[in-house]
């Protein structure tokens, strides 16, 4: 694998080759990771890589990598730069002939998001990416007891994902994550629901299985001077006819990485939050919840997550473990190819839904909160 | 005291019962709790009134007691029927010259809390509501804290309702509660938003400070055959500028009686959860959260809160001491009366600003979900 | 009912008084609150007794209720005095053919206990002694599973109860009920083994079903200048083999109240905090913990727990209540006299057991901790 | 690094490469993991080792990495064979050179402990034990915060850890792990008390920087046919004159693996669960509890603390991560060699501490569970 962007003091770089390593079949073997051509070279030779393939530019890695001889060569680039770069960097490659798993959100606008799902159906290769949530064991869980059937029908979703990291004026400045993140010619055209609004949006369709069909939201830039928007709220629908609640901010004191989603069906309901990942509790009307926990052994889940769990139950599994599990189905999925695998990992259409989200969200916005198609 | 409503089976008139008994300080010395006079005056009996005060109907026991002496007569009425008959009772004991207090919401629909709003500002009379919840401690502590400007300037809001008591068609036969709350000539235009979004509502109200002012929401019926809203969601605004999330529902399967309320400000967060009403949490950037218990003796809360706290730390606190709480306050300003007394109870204004919210949700409902004043 | 002790500023004759009235059934007439005379029958005319039977001493009191016609003499009496004051007044209560509840432990030490116990069986009347933590429904739920054969037998118990409130050398200064709880000649033989050491050894007799039968304990004073125990530790074993920790003390550090018990059997566990009063898990291998939950309408509870909830699920119940309901089953008690009937309130056994288990640990300490039979 | 045991079903095994693998500094070279020569050799070829250093057995290994140059051979071996073959492989390794990192408990029994110790001082080379918890950022804080007097003298300890894998007879059948962790003559001299009591003491010692120096405990073998205990508890004290109580189960029905600890000191106390890692929580008196979470980014916690994290805050660390920690810190040790660093790892010595301790335990169970030293 090779990877481009997460140079120095990138948080997410460094979670995406945490989570490769951890997969025990995946090498990164060359990588472009700073704009800066000899900042990347040398954060590559530090990381261990050969020098030849600690490339200036992802141009000049993704050609070379191309040249090479094909037990040799990446087979699949990573990336993990800002979003305004994601889609011609995922073109490049796909071109060349590379499997991609990428960063969320797919592109820095919807435009750009559907120019990969387009070089995606030309080349036929596989496209991944890292809405971390749905590598969690549980998660996989709560998907699979609503395919079961387990709750009946879906009536009403709560999807809450709250922050703090930006919820001051300064922190925009100094910060190179903050600082792209807020910048619209950088990010794109929404912020925080770019950022983890598309999370929220990501899981309650991995989850429910359902599609969101429309929003009414309302999104806001809290903090003065941002041009794009650090909170906002949204009534949504399923394509079942359930409604739903989502927040997305990242201007909430005091709410560190807050993801929690509730999932009511006429026959049961569940409840997840990223602050204990290990517990999914169902909630049953006349008898007591269910609280279940994960682990390799455990009989009483689904062998869907079962298979992504690490150890025997007792044992917490982590952030990066659910990370490593997208890189652990996108592998299988690579060396399947093209057969396809069971693969918990987003599509590239999963890609262009979010950015629909996105884009619905900015449009109902602008129009006083009106029920907008996505 | 006299009772109106809260004959055979039904919850909340014990509820109101043990509330007041608890107090210590009000005696219930009359009574006329079912519109069939015969079970009325039996019960009353039974209850161990004294049998001339176990009346047949309310104008019959306002009028009886109206004629009695001063030092005779009861002070009070607590009206504790299904909402439609609320304003009548209610106009009829002011007029002769009793305090009322009512359960929630104030009334069937907007115009009757509107005549009642005008009887007691005629009368000069005391009005309270009982939305329990401002009756906890706790909930008087976050009340208190944000007063103090420990959040700072309020951001975001969720609160959330949802119950599933009403979850399955059949449970709107058979139950008398169930069916006068789901029956529009009964409960009112509302049924989900009136029953318990008021509670969500006021909740909000009463501990930001702050007035909701516009809304944008979607009432359903979920279960077919049902005139009025089981459930529903609204996005909403308050005076400051705040955005907020709110959801109602009777029909989330497994949600016994799930009431928790989220404010962000820009300094914290505070976070109470009616599951667990012996906890507040404070949430701060870069310091550890706090946890708050109640407690008579506990030396970090405001005196408001200790003032509402029957035991030292470490006793927990439950919904009838809740409730009492707003008898405690409502037989001290009775006490007072006319000079006004610190009191958690809600008044006659809030029960009419909750009915102007049952109303905006229902014409935002009917206007595709558009913001609509409060 | 007459009252003995709980004057001014005396926390737990507050709590009776609160959970006797609760009841609606018990009716307070008579009192002999203080030591002082004076202020004992003020504080019986401020708390609205009729001045006559605010009596200045106990023995006042219970010669003259004994002297008036049946029907309206006290039925019996609560003792909510210091331990060492317990023994006389319940023997003369009960030779005066008063029923007699009486707070905890049953007396100072344990000849005195066996004293009452002798008077109790030659009167043949009824006596309650308040372990309130029976009081509450998923105390008496957990009781009611064990009986039924869920966990199994039982193989393992751990119980823990700290508090904080004498962790200073200063307070056991200023406070009343502080100094006669550390002062041997008033409250006893032991301090927080008998104060709060009871609880947790009555609650495990009381959940498992077991006796306990032998322990090796470590009594301490953490605090300098205590002549009786302020923290302790000891195993136990149960009459089925079983074996247990208990630890009870007074000076830990951020303990409020935290009373919690954890039993484990070969087909299932369950635990219980008195923290959270209001949920119950069972814990199971191979399948989800369940959740429980009180509620008058919970069908999956005994009879036994919902006959002890004053509300339906989802509305906490408290101290008082829990406290309340060994009032209720009292006073049930006295009016089925003499016939017996379901009741979770501790016996004279249970008391004199309490006593044995305070003198076994007292003498297991002098012992090197070496086991000792209770 | 070699790895001696952990083939294939082996889940420490599993577990300590994922570890080493995480660090992305320590690359597993060499192997002999099984006592089958051709299984050893087959499975380290499946893990990717070069052929020629996929060895048959330890002494092969040993003997072959000993005789390359010395930029080639392995640095140190890690052991996760089974308890009674720990002494005689470190003992090898360590006379060859070799550092040693090696899974809890030291050894069999405390004899081949201190053959181990001795061979360690001789050699002036590392010795790491994985004792797991002690990877924890929120135990690393615990410990910190101790250290710089937050709790001020240390008062009690309470510290459970309950399984349940072994809870019925037949667990002992069929599973490999389940077999020689009860069975003498591999396991050692005790089960349950070395498996995880050992764990539990680590722990106590580690997060105080008090020794245990007595104990009193009863071990158990509670299903029939064990020849060594399945369960047990102890009361200890550590050298300042603190209480404490211990437990340890691996027939607990219904517990996962779950480790708990609570420290109570005169001036604060702190909890921390292995259910919830990520949660360490601050009790203090009349203040409100605190809170605290893990992150490289938290500026409330320690440096040690946040040096041990992978992400920030709100991003859940696991088991996987804490055991990874300990492997970092170790080569970070091998790498300072023979300068020493900051090292969470458990030593030698505390190793034979452990050791110490189980003695200690069987002693005092044989002997009444009298006082015994440690």
């Amino acid at each position: 694998m090779g990877m481009v962007g997460g140079g120095p003091g990138a948080f997410i770089g460094a979670v995406h080759r945490l989570a490769a390593e951890m997969t025990g079949t995946i090498d990164l073997v060359a990588g472009a990771f700073s704009s800066d051509a000899s900042v990347s070279r040398q954060f590559g030779v530090e990381l261990g890589l050969d020098g030849r393939r600690a490339y200036g530019s992802y141009d000049e890695m993704i050609e070379a990598e191309a040249a090479l001889p094909d037990d040799e060569r990446m087979q699949c680039v990573s990336i993990v730069t800002p979003n305004n770069s994601h889609a011609d960097i995922a073109c490049k490659a796909l071109e060349q002939g590379m499997h991609v798993i990428c960063d969320k959100p797919l592109a820095d606008n919807l435009e750009n998001a559907e120019r990969v799902e387009a070089a995606v159906e030309k080349s036929g290769l596989l496209f991944g990416i890292t809405h971390t949530y749905t590598g969690y064991p549980l998660v996989i869980e709560a998907r699979e007891r609503i395919r079961a059937g387990e709750l009946g029908d879906i009536r009403r979703v709560v999807v809450i994902y709250l922050q703090d990291w930006l919820s001051r004026e300064e922190d925009t400045k100094g910060s190179k994550q903050a600082t792209w993140r807020t910048d619209a010619s950088v990010g794109g055209e929404s912020g925080a629901f770019a950022d983890i609004g598309t999370h929220a949006f990501n899981l309650v369709e991995f989850i429910t299985g359902h599609e969101m069909v429309e929003l009414a939201a309302e999104l806001k830039a809290v903090i003065g001077g941002r041009d794009i928007d650090d909170d906002g709220g949204a009534l949504f629908r399923l394509d079942n006819g359930a409604s739903g609640l989502l927040a997305a901010s990242q201007v909430c004191t005091g709410a560190a990485n807050g993801l929690r989603i509730e999932v009511y069906g006429d026959k049961a309901s569940l409840h997840w939050s990223h602050g204990d990942p290990n517990t999914l509790t169902i909630g049953r009307r006349g008898e007591p919840d269910l609280t279940l926990n994960p682990g390799s052994n455990i009989e009483y889940l689904s062998s869907a997550a079962t298979a992504r769990c690490r150890t025997p139950g007792g044992h917490p599994e982590g952030f990066i473990e659910a990370f490593s599990n997208l890189y652990v189905d996108f592998a299988n999925a690579v060396r399947a190819y093209p057969d396809p695998v069971d693969n918990v990992c987003a599509t590239v259409g999963d890609g262009v839904r979010a950015m629909r989200f996105i884009r619905a969200a900015i449009n109902s916005t602008n129009n006083g909160s009106a029920w907008t198609k996505i």
